[in-house]
């Protein structure tokens, strides 16, 4: 082993930068040299690399984003190009092979999620040693207990409920965040807990809007004029068609033209006539500096990625299991979504602190 | 000098404990009582009071809110009301000098903005003894150097922005960030010179789509393949006509259902080809806890309300003139709101500093 | 079971309103009375009581400190009190169990470290029916993966490092944090690689002073001029004697007077000429707002705790393991202190990274 | 004017990198090359100068510390060399004046405090074309209403006073915050005010004991018990002898070896029998990322430097009064430390809101 090369793929998160600093620093630490892949896999298909030593990573653990770039978009095995003027779709893994090979690359460390992961696989399968590290503040990968940029993106939703929730007491209001989460409801469970919601709505449980209200006037019954409602944008009304799909038009992301946050604010000012006010958190959720949680589990997960390449074992992503960081078959983490299951113990307790889940 | 009574009305904003808290502790040192009114002119109307001593306010200076509750609807010259099931307006103003009268009021402290103050006026026309609180995040009421809240919205609109930035810089985007104003743009201003916006559009100035799109495509030139831009919720495109009327359905925040920053978001991608994303700020600006600078300046305000009562110096709002609290005649505030001048020092710095703003 | 009391012992902690919260939310949801017990084990002996409902827990999930008051010396085996004008020690074990039986409490609900759950253990011992809480921000406690409060002290401190960072980065400077950790170094470890820190320094291993001038050194030699250094306040030199015990005069908090931070620095400006700079971070890691980690733990505690009552299972602290809250016996929480282990993963992954751990 | 110097000088202080980014991008505005010089006046008498382009300051808005590096001791007319083995003291301020003038620069611009700004001057009356930019977290600078850096060092003092609140009250203590100041007590009344302190001790107002625990006692009396004391490093008892002096020993910053609040503490204790505890809060105060307040004041300052050389006006510096930056001369500045005065209108508003003053 004396060469890695690392890249960063899909939507940004917090702890990009701690994990691509501690893979330089475990690096330098066994005599290893590490090259940077610049925008994800697009670097890699053209060839767009650059040496990272311990100077380059200097000072990055706690800044957001990336410092090698990343796109969601590119994919080797799907690749668009414009040729002679049209837009094209090729198949250009074996360049991804060819550039690493070229340099001397002897193992590729790939910090994703679902879908960067999904192509360290098929590079797996085409005979790349691979090793994956997982990305993702939806937390909804399967085979690790969590991912980085989770932790990070629960305190942001939490902070934003204690605003609302002063102005929500103070106006006797109904105030509704929509967090992310379009599958899976770990952001809209662990920050609605944290941030004392009164009502938290997420995709594995398909609500009834009569139940949510009736929660909502059983707090103005009991002298509590206001609510607070977390709602995954993935979450959806029981049998109800959706709102996100009829409201979107073009390349905008549905949530910024109204989302179910907006659908839910609607029905119930109808259903319970007390005013309502919806915030949706977007973007705010996947920037600014990493938690000291995540710090320390992207550090952990970039130094146990070294390790696995020293130890040779390859087709592998890093895991946290319980305390410890272990390795798994990439195919077990890209097999499917990990969602909420109806047993988990967070959304038993959230029932036991009396949080209306909308069934 | 007796007896106070203070209101918080209209829309919430960081600091209204703050200056309640300085109300009843400057009364206290000054043996003064003092008399709370709940949720604004409604409970000056309903005649909804409670007294408030030293160990009501213990503990309050850091909270969002106000423990007096507050609304932006009840005005007591308009005040609706079911009469034989019909919803009829009224002018109930008499109620509100009846009710203060009977509990032995001297003066009444309305902590307030536009619509609260012009309300506090109109009751110092009919002989109240009134004192005025200049609040508002959007710092656009005339006669003050500042309104208490300012600050903490900006802060939080500059954290929003440092949390972009990563991922503007790291995904290669246009992030625009809508944060509030509908006639000034001060907060937008301050935050995006705090946040290192490049592109700032304030209502006062009417962008042209050209001049953005070209200074996003000079950035791009220069290696910059990011551009941050702060737009006020009223910033309007030069002759064009409004999205936000077109937008808008029934009784929701406009802002909810894609204002003008999706408008712009939609305008770029298609004039720069850029990747574009839009975050709505929205009530997150409103709650939390006041900042330093705000506490500080809450608590001067409420004091100097107390000296101004003390003083028997009536129909006057109290101000931040440089470094000093002074007392200005009510009408001034109310007058015409306060909009960033073209020739505003922090808007000219803000144009050295190579800030697009439009035009 | 009808009715729970609950108290809160010991130091103070992020977290313990919030578990006070959800011991009532699910004291409620299962028609539980619930008592709240003033002052910690003071009030069981002394017999103050305060019912807890559930507008008495509104709004404080957010807020640090605990409503219910706390001490860090009263023991009710062996009580300080006044008889005939001299201080006595009393065992009044036997007040706290008529109090209780008095008021009709099933059970006893105690949120505490060591200290406090020892007491509770010998309650237990005495016929009472007790169920413990592990609570220590220095994460100390056996038989639980985590304490509550422990993540929130590492982000206090975490935070603090990222303060000295770019201080010691511009002057040049070697930057001391001294955290808390009188037996354990488990701040230390987690908030000094979250922080970046250069060199961490434990009570469980004793550190070679030149083995950290050497670190700096080496630093320095490739041209960073600056360092950044965690101590716990229980680190100790190899076969030094501790500064600690030198400089206490008195009843004053040792950290104050300058423990083994400024004993370090001496020792370390004295070894590599280079400024050095010490800061003790003290109480500042015991108050403010848990954050998100430390309200869903707590909370997760607090419901965890009333089920255990609910089944009738007593003598056992909650605690968690993996992903799970589980019921341990009492005994093994207060049977030794959970030091880092040399093997912990945490501590290799940080030699891996590089930190200088002084042995 | 075609090309500018700029130095950072003094503690750090944050708002530096914001200084310096606003140079160089008003700069760049008016096509004007601007030079950095490392670490202060030691780096313009060695002669360390670096080109400073728009990708330099990219990024460097919201970080704590200075790119350029600083120290607060070289000074030019007394600069310490070795010669021969022997430390020698030699004026150096031609080599300085040569240094500027070799690379063509037309003016240099100055970034420091009470020290810096007296080098600054006194280069000036050699000829130098200076302009000098007020820095000091202390706020103690005459001819301008604020400096940058201060708001910064408020808030952090704000949120420790904030975490110590819940503790004392929880603990029924008395928690002593120790913040800067060592002649002026700025740090001390903003932040006591806006942290909700009980009693505020500056430099300025030599305090009473008895007054002090009478304050505590009084709160005792209402049923408060516990009390926030913030007192300045550079507070001191009337008539008293300082401690800080007999505890000081070699070359440690005294705060850390417990200054005037462990003093205040220990004498607290005996005289009210109440359990005291001290923080320290240090070099926390210095670091960090500037708050939005002292984003746009550092902005400000910077691209009214640049214009102040436009004008071709040296010899001043910029300042802040009311809300207009203006120029006054550097000699103002430096003349004596801008202490609180005794009408301040904050202090009175803080005797007003019943904080003890100690006198």
């Amino acid at each position: 082993m004396r060469k890695l090369a690392v890249l960063t793929g899909g939507g940004d998160c917090p702890g990009l930068n701690a994990v691509i600093r501690a893979v330089v620093k475990a690096a330098y630490h066994h005599k290893i040299e590490v090259l940077g892949i610049r925008d994800g896999f697009r670097g890699a298909v053209e060839g767009e690399f650059m040496p990272l030593g311990l100077s380059d990573v200097s000072g990055i653990l706690p800044r957001g984003g990336t410092i090698l770039g990343t796109t969601n978009r590119d994919n080797p095995f799907a690749y668009e190009m414009k040729l002679n003027g049209l837009t094209q779709v090729v198949d250009r893994s074996d360049d991804v092979l060819r550039n690493l090979r070229e340099r001397g690359v002897d193992a590729l460390l790939a910090i994703g999620g679902d879908g960067s992961l999904n192509i360290a696989l098929k590079l797996a399968d085409k005979g790349l040693k691979v090793i994956g590290i997982p990305k993702t503040i939806d937390n909804d990968l399967m085979a690790t207990d969590q991912t980085f940029g989770f932790q990070t993106a629960v305190d942001t939703a939490q902070d934003a409920l204690d605003r609302l929730h002063t102005t929500a007491e103070s106006h006797h209001r109904v105030m509704i965040l929509e967090v992310m989460g379009r599958y899976a409801g770990w952001i809209a469970l662990y920050a609605g807990v944290a941030g004392g919601a009164d009502v938290i709505l997420i995709p594995e449980i398909p609500y009834n809007i009569d139940r949510v209200a009736l929660a909502i006037q059983q707090r103005a019954n009991q002298g509590k004029k206001f609510s607070i409602i977390v709602v995954a944008e993935g979450a959806k009304p029981l049998g109800g068609e959706m709102v996100v799909e009829r409201l979107v038009s073009g390349r905008f992301d549905p949530l910024k033209l109204g989302g179910i946050g907006a659908k839910l604010g609607n029905d119930l000012e109808e259903q319970c006539g007390m005013e309502t006010r919806v915030t949706v958190l977007g973007h705010l959720q996947r920037g600014g500096s990493p938690d000291a949680y995540d710090r320390v589990l992207s550090s952990r997960y970039g130094v146990a990625a070294v390790e696995a390449a020293l130890d040779g074992e390859f087709g592998v992503m890093v895991a946290l299991h319980g305390r410890d960081i272990v390795r798994v078959p990439l195919i077990q983490a890209v097999d499917r979504l990990k969602l909420v299951p109806l047993n988990d113990p967070l959304l038993l307790a959230a029932r036991e602190l009396g949080i209306e889940m909308g069934d």
